[in-house]
């Protein structure tokens, strides 16, 4: 059984700083969940002795070896040959991917740059981990009784590799006890105002419960751990006693996100959705499109950053903007006004502030956000100070809007900016 | 001299998926920056056995090892315990850093957990690494012609603790040799591409060349080495021989976006944009609105995504959607002529496709993007066949649509679909 993994992350960007090992995190997570030991995570760059070496080393510690880069194209992917020295084995092509590597470039019409075959070498006795989103394709070998799997460095092709191909191959290798894990999903709510609300909820030995700010939002989970059958019903009853605790701050269980809640809420209802976008220049319809089918409740909506696109595409009074100026819960509420009535839409959002750095004033400071908010029942404005960088802003900013869409559409109290505490 | 270095990051968090390794990256581009060749990154959690094989691995590879994490009060913190096992040193009290402790506590009235002391044990022969922020002091240590730092895990104390202390030191070590890097941002070509069109501009014994594929863009960067008169006469010399060999495929160089050099362009010109997204959903106006001071050329726009909101918001005809269909080059004309006329804009760009995964269909499959561009000199439209998940299709398409305004907006021939190459 396995039980002791390894990580190997190849490349160069990793040893010279270009960019952080997100992907080993990312295994770690799913590992853990699955119960098995992460015994070390390994970096090394492209050169054939430090990838040699760090092949020895991890097939020494571990019963699973998951390695992520070095399969493309190039001459400093040299994952595969590594491997095929390390446990002896012949490379061979894989021809439907080496015929899906010729198609795709036949297909565009252009011509192909032979080393793209290389990507099809792989090591004798292999298992094909399909990659639907790259040319590289993944593979599995068992040798001696280890395991390898091996996975390109791209994060988006990795990842869906992983969890559609390598984790239900893994679940079926842990056998006996498993761990168990159920997440809930929350805005509104710092990470240490969570520990106060959930204490004592879950006694230890029951179930670990842990928490993971990734902003804007702290993802609360639990993780028991048995026989399969005792530890799923561990797991109902901890995550009952969770969500109770948790209440409205709440706002998804699972693999979810805000705008995925957000459509479902929609298409329960039946409404349409429209959006009025200043300060968020497009990331709140950015976020909404990002589910398919959004179309079934999205309209449109106006990104009306210069004052003459507030009046143009939104309406808004020329009056209002000098009364009050741009970023006020009365300008908010004209564009929320005006996207719901001119597009025709059930609800609409508005966003209208300062995203910095530049820009603040002692009445208006960065971070300042003035909100509206359209229904059949007539508009709402409110206004919240953010805070942070530019991103953070915006990101925070979207997040409150479809918070609110999601509220009113449920016919849940709006957000009590009062409870949401900085960290 | 010291050339090659271990980086050695302990802590159940990290093997558990908790936390990425952000510190082994921002170390790794110190190192980098310093000339000292990165050998590996050894992660290991808090056992005393995975501790022991990680520091003997680390020695055997490098003569600088630099370790995070491991240093607190508490039992799972097994870090200088472990080195003075591997190192053969007797561990002894830093009286200065002891008192520090006993102050600390003293000073905010609390009895002090005698654990507490444990941090300020060293081992013999020890230089002190000053903690300006926390308990835990840092140290380093050499033996055998080895050099060891310690430092603390938690970002915020070590991080100032390797620029006050460790860098100077490092540097004097190093004597004069550096590492000089640049980099060049790519649009439109594929990595295996960049490959051959750069393919012997560098001699391996001038300098290294090495891509990474950040979707949709690839970035090349250029390395070399030596005295740091002669690197950066060398430096100069190669990257102007890289410079000319990417020519148009390069939209910037150095640490920059696409978004960054459009924003540039359209001050340069002293142009205004604006965007009409339809499969973009908002991502166009939300990639040019993340530069600060983007107000200055940015107007703003619509996403038009249902019908209505092309017509209301655009004033796209219904006898084109009727004939043509949302998805069509002549839609996306008089998307992008409807955005530049209302909003007062020099140039609009404008995107219509099908995103995915549903609504493809054989004459209009997901991926078909069609674009407008909307300028003084009239409306041009153009479509691309775009791939991969609904995220990289309106990636992807928000990136055409800023390269499209990059190019017109600088004089440049748009864009030519045929050289752009999946991996």
């Amino acid at each position: 059984m396995i039980t002791r993994a390894a990580v190997l992350s190849t490349g160069d960007e990793l040893t010279t700083g270009r960019i952080a090992d997100t992907n080993a995190q990312w295994l770690a997570d799913k590992l853990f969940e699955l119960g098995v030991d992460l015994v070390t995570v390994l970096t090394v760059g492209d050169y054939p002795e430090r990838l040699e070496w760090a092949w020895q080393q991890a097939l020494a510690q571990a019963d699973l070896v998951v390695s992520t880069g070095g399969i493309g194209p190039t001459a400093d992917d040299l994952t595969t040959e590594t491997i095929a020295r390390v446990l002896g084995r012949r490379l061979v092509t894989d021809e439907p991917s080496a015929d899906r590597i010729r198609r795709f470039f036949a297909s565009r019409g252009v011509e192909m740059p032979q080393n793209n075959l290389k990507q099809a070498l792989v090591p004798e006795g292999y298992v094909l981990v399909p990659n639907a989103l790259g040319t590289a394709p993944g593979y599995r070998v068992e040798a001696d009784g280890k395991h390898v799997v091996v996975l390109p460095g791209v994060p988006r092709e990795m990842k869906p590799m992983v969890e559609e191909h390598v984790l239900p191959w893994l679940r079926g290798q842990r056998g006996g006890e498993v761990y168990l894990a159920h997440t809930f999903q929350t805005f509104g709510i710092s990470e240490s105002g969570l520990d106060e609300l959930v204490a004592g909820a879950v006694d230890p030995a029951e179930g670990r419960v842990s928490f993971r700010a990734s902003f804007p939002e702290v993802s609360v989970r639990v993780v028991v751990h048995g026989a399969p059958d005792a530890a799923a019903r561990r797991l109902e009853a901890v995550a009952a006693r969770m969500r109770e605790r948790l209440g409205e701050f709440c706002y998804g269980e699972g693999a979810t996100s805000m705008e995925e809640v957000v459509g479902r809420a929609l298409r329960a209802r039946g409404w349409k959705v429209a959006v009025a976008e200043s300060c968020t220049g497009g990331l709140v319809g950015h976020r909404l499109t990002a589910i398919p089918g959004s179309s079934a409740y999205f309209v449109g909506g106006a990104l009306a950053y210069a004052n003459t696109a507030k009046m143009e595409l939104l309406g808004v009074r020329r009056e209002t903007l000098q009364t009050h100026g741009a970023v006020s819960e009365e300008c908010a509420a004209e564009m929320a006004a005006g996207a719901r009535t001119r597009l025709g839409a059930d609800v609409a959002v508005s966003t209208t502030g300062i995203a910095g750095p530049d820009g603040g004033t002692p009445e208006k400071p960065v971070g300042l956000v003035c909100f509206g908010l359209a229904t059949p029942d007539g508009v709402r404005s409110a206004t919240h100070h953010l805070w942070g960088t530019r991103d953070w802003v915006k990101l925070l900013a979207s997040q409150v809007a479809l918070d609110m869409v999601r509220r009113t559409t449920l016919g849940l109290p709006l957000w009590d900016p009062s409870r949401f505490r900085r960290r």
